[in-house]
């Protein structure tokens, strides 16, 4: 990892990345079909394990699986090693330590998770609550953000179904504002923004996607790209890892209905999603929310943006909400 | 445009953008090659000119200009209005007031700067210098930001060589950021961290791609993405508006250079570039120095990047820079 000496911004090189499916000089992908290294039965192809549901008599790295969690096979950051910082003039940097992993999210070769069962969605939310569970009780990650890049263009090199999970030895700077910003809230205010937000969304209702008894669906008032989606707990809670089992459920239901919407509304486009959540080692938050937020991947990041940090969406949320609400997903 | 109530993160919505070349929802690009809006000839499907080099007899919105600038016919910020912020419940939004400007690089059918003469492009930094020069005598425009586009992945709607300006009432975040850096370095060094950088990456010397008596090629440090590109002139200057006459021709050169080490690196990728500029209402800033930050654009921004603020990059700035010196550009 090393620091930018004027903004401090941390970049993680992982140089042999260059040479995972993705050249990294190629810039489209293509993947053979008969090639799926996560299809159940190839086991061998990736790193051993770290979780699987796996179904009675299975035994563990072989066949038989519902839900597999398994190293990056070629990770951003690396398990072993230490904090050490180094200073060499005005460069700052350390060793990348984390861990880097694939939740392989079924056994078939499917690519879009929208497809997939409740229950199967289900299981791979839960996938996700056990991995940080597990990995909160070593005191070295701090936090760990989940993800999905959803097609080539969101950044995914296979087009089997998975999401990801990096546990850094930091907070990354996107939730230290989170937390600055929500913080600042609740000591003006001593309520939550999250539920200021909840309550204004719901009082505004253009916004809105879906209105469950658990969650808010809605695309948020300063969208950064077109049809950008937040699922929002209506019950607080600052750690996705305690969510409750029967909110899993619920929110696999929602995620479902979510996915689909935008897969019609938008044509199948590439998208991400990633789970922020508080820290792995804070105690529960009363003015921070775990959120999902997604992002469709239909314009393209330009130089407006990456020289100046604002963004340029071409439809406002009200639109996109509305034209979201009017699919029906079943 | 609309604060974002949890990162103060401003957007800006430009609905009228789904009208331009690019449909919002289309994936990728395709222009009639014989369609060319930027073409000498075709001046009357641009608005009106701000600027244009011309010859001798010709006429305004006419044929017979090397270098011409227009509004840009899909502004994200329109020029007219109040700077009044309206407040409603939680959210801030505001009139997304500025000049958002395209600089038409030559004349003919060409999609690669790279192409053009040492002239040609000098006359485009020009135009740039002369464009900032004019915002400036605007008390309502305090920032303004010179980018280049150059590819659909890398946000471009056209293929004809051009460039843009955004000027605007506020000054983006990405500059503030480096502002607020080059000024604590200043204060507990008193030295400019650009005046170090240069220093120490010409006695490290394994990033450098280019060193002249005017300007500083390097692959800095911190590259957040593969062949990440920084021009860094070499005398004191933290305004782009006042570069000398001599410096411009210098730049020229150098830029074309660099551009055609990129391209013959990267097979032609498509990529961005910024020139980052103090705020046009302040002073000569001497802990503060402008320059061109160049970005090939051949991985894909993903949900780690979305997600956390921080960036992986697959290519160490030592090993990119090893391979542009080995290019020899002309």
């Amino acid at each position: 990892m090393r620091k930018d000496p004027l903004v401090s911004r941390w970049v993680m090189f992982a140089p042999d990345r260059g040479q995972r499916p993705i050249n990294v000089l190629a810039h489209s992908v293509t993947i053979p079909a008969d090639r799926d290294p996560f299809a159940e039965g190839n086991e061998s192809e990736t790193p051993p394990e770290l979780l699987a549901y796996r179904n009675q008599d299975s035994r563990p790295n072989g066949p038989g699986w519902r839900v597999r969690v398994v190293p990056n096979k070629f990770p951003a950051l690396q398990i072993e090693g230490d904090l050490q910082q180094r200073e060499q003039g005005i460069y700052t940097s350390g060793l990348g330590l984390g861990s880097h992993e694939v939740i392989i999210e079924c056994p078939h070769s499917e690519t879009n998770m929208s497809r997939l069962s409740i229950d199967n969605i289900g299981e791979v939310l839960s996938a996700y609550k056990h991995r940080l569970l597990t990995l909160k009780c070593d005191p070295r990650f701090v936090h760990a953000l989940i993800f999905k890049n959803k097609g080539a263009l969101a950044g995914a090199s296979l087009p089997h179904c998975h999401s990801q999970l990096m546990a850094t030895s930091f907070v990354p700077p996107a939730i230290e504002d989170e937390l600055d910003g929500a913080l600042q809230y609740f000591r003006d205010r001593n309520v939550s923004i999250f539920e200021d937000m909840i309550q204004q969304e719901l009082a505004v209702g253009t916004r809105v996607v879906l209105n469950t008894d658990s969650f808010l669906v809605f695309c948020p008032f300063a969208s950064r790209c077109p049809f950008e989606t937040w699922i929002l707990p209506k019950r607080q809670g600052s750690h996705f890892e305690n969510i409750a089992a029967p909110m899993i459920e619920t929110l696999a239901r929602v995620l479902k209905s979510v996915l689909r919407q935008l897969e019609c509304a938008l044509d199948d486009p590439p998208y991400n999603y990633f789970i922020h959540s508080a820290p792995l080692n804070r105690p529960e938050l009363p003015y921070y929310l775990w959120h999902m937020e997604l992002l469709p991947r239909i314009t393209h990041v330009a130089g407006f943006e990456l020289g100046t940090g604002c963004f340029i969406n071409p439809i406002l949320p009200e639109q996109a909400a509305t034209i979201l609400r009017a699919i029906m997903p079943n």
